[in-house]
């Protein structure tokens, strides 16, 4: 492909006072424990000082406030509510996987006159934002004929773990969609890599409410009859469980014909576990380290979060410590996966109040 | 040898209204760090939760406090005078090792009218209480003729960084000392374990005052020099200087002639660094563990000091781990030894808050 993956021209303008973000944010992010509790979930951490995930997901939309929409479970909408002084929340009544949440959102970004809507996670990094900003505008010109549009991370290994988007051949910035492949296997996934007509679904989306809608009308009736009640005046607690308990992915993107990928390139990372800040911070002494100062002797791979400490490393390597005020963790990076083996443990030991 | 280590009948009265106990509390037990620092030594710490070693070994003797000496320096003063109210400190102007200070800790037992002294380091752990007293008590008795004893601890490892002491043949509980040893090699530990002639040098020692002070003048003239001047009035500040800077081991034990040891065994440790802790405290989920709570997944053999906290281990074995509340310490347990490089890695890059 001749084009580039985040075009410094491209048929781009800046966000019109019509462009809302509707932010995911209630996910629980339990590989992250014992940072992560059920009250302060990953994306209201700040992981390497400063803003936290979810603070600096709204701020990188680049959309004022009163354009962004942030939606969250009632468990974590304190915590939620403190980071994002001014942003309106939508607080689902019951955490009914994305489906419902983004085409609930959909509406109410329609009732706020918003002809178009950036949907974005709210607990991932990002580096490069001005490349995340000029695909952001990009989609949404493609947006604009009505594609329901999904951002296509260009892949830099062969990760099992995610989902990847076959891309058809496209005429400028964006393909078609040809299928999704949910966790492939490792030989499909190191096919996919060398091949260069895979992305990665990010889960990150840009379409107008309409547009969402009409799909959601087309392959979700429960979630349909939802939005017609609240269109007539309902109460979401009232038919919130009218929808179905799906995902965006599996509910529409996977069914509906026309979707638009737009791959893109801007230093992603689902920062999916612990062992994740070891690409996503700086390396030092030992290693990756949140702290207040670090010694290490004989020491290296390690990833440290020890908010205001000093970490004494020796002659340890590829470890996980945590500390946290009431909790630490220790485990090698090759066990990143299974922290919430750890928190499973503790909830059968009904020590809820470290959950 | 027929007799027991620990007689249940033992020439022995109950300790005598003149007889004082002398606490070697000056070390600053660097190998605890990061949770020992320059003010709270390892003397000062509760490796079990409860009393710390200090307050252990002052209640152990079974003396009344103001039979009691604790000798310390001016560094570690104040923790120490906050954990034995109403126990005398003679605290030292400097750090002169051990025999200066039990030389002048010998005046101040005899200005006190006492006949006999035990002479005890501040940091081991004794599980075996009764067994203990019972020595102290033979030991005592020993002791009434004038000689110097020390307590030999009977060796249960071919430990190489231990001084050994070579026993004559006794005729009662006590044998003459033949000879000491400091750090054998490896084959030499093993042929003295195996030999039952050997006993570990624990730096406990039983002797009268005089008798001590008698001793002291035949081998350390600048010490006797000091003893001399403080008898006249002199201060100790002003004379402390004239002392040798030496060991009683060195200094008077391994020279005097007419040494007495009595081998012992109440289940000793001197506690030298973390990886202690696996023989000192219960073993639990992980390995030995101090904190409120420890869940451990494929992990054992682990040195876990987190008090107040839940500690979750997955899949590492053979860690020290150590939290506190400005710093954290994760090593092999067979890097033990060498914690002491991180405190000095924090002098060189002037943490000394730390230190």
């Amino acid at each position: 492909m001749k084009r580039s993956d985040t075009p410094s021209d491209p048929r781009s303008h800046a966000p019109s006072d019509s462009t809302f973000a509707v932010v995911l944010a209630g996910g629980r992010g339990t590989r992250f424990w014992p940072l992560s509790r059920r009250a302060l979930p990953k994306q209201c951490l700040s992981l390497g000082g400063g803003p936290t995930l979810l603070q600096q997901t709204v701020s990188r939309t680049g959309l004022p406030n009163e354009r962004v929409l942030v939606v969250t479970g009632p468990d974590m909408a304190g915590a939620v509510r403190d980071q994002l002084p001014g942003v309106d929340l939508l607080v689902e009544p019951s955490p009914r996987n994305t489906a419902a949440a983004i085409a609930w959102a959909a509406l109410e970004v329609e009732r706020r006159g918003g002809s178009e809507c950036f949907v974005l996670p709210s607990d991932h990094v990002i580096t490069d934002e001005p490349a995340f900003r000029t695909a952001l505008a990009t989609a949404a010109t493609v947006a604009e004929s009505g594609a329901l549009v999904t951002l296509g991370v260009r892949p830099t290994r062969p990760e099992t773990g995610f989902g990847w988007i076959e891309m058809g051949e496209g005429d400028g910035s964006d393909c078609p969609v040809m299928r999704f492949v949910e966790k492939p296997p490792r030989e499909d996934a190191e096919r996919f890599l060398a091949g260069g007509r895979h992305v990665w679904n990010a889960g990150m989306f840009v379409w107008s409410p309409e547009a969402l809608l009409d799909a959601v009308a087309a392959y979700l009736p429960g979630t349909t009859a939802m939005i017609k009640a609240l269109r007539r005046g309902s109460t979401l607690a009232d038919v919130w469980g009218l929808s179905e308990a799906t995902s965006i992915d599996y509910g529409v993107m996977e069914r509906a014909s026309g979707i638009r990928v737009l791959p893109v390139k801007f230093g992603w990372s689902d920062v999916g576990s612990w062992s994740a800040l070891l690409e996503v911070l700086p390396l030092g002494e030992g290693g990756a380290a949140i702290a207040e100062e670090v010694i290490a002797i004989r020491a290296s791979g390690n990833v440290v979060h020890a908010a205001g400490k000093l970490v004494a490393l020796l002659g340890v390597n590829d470890l996980i410590v945590v500390d946290t005020p009431d909790a630490m963790l220790v485990a090698p990076v090759g066990e990143a996966q299974n922290v919430r083996l750890l928190l499973e443990e503790v909830e059968r030991r009904k020590l809820g109040r470290y959950a």
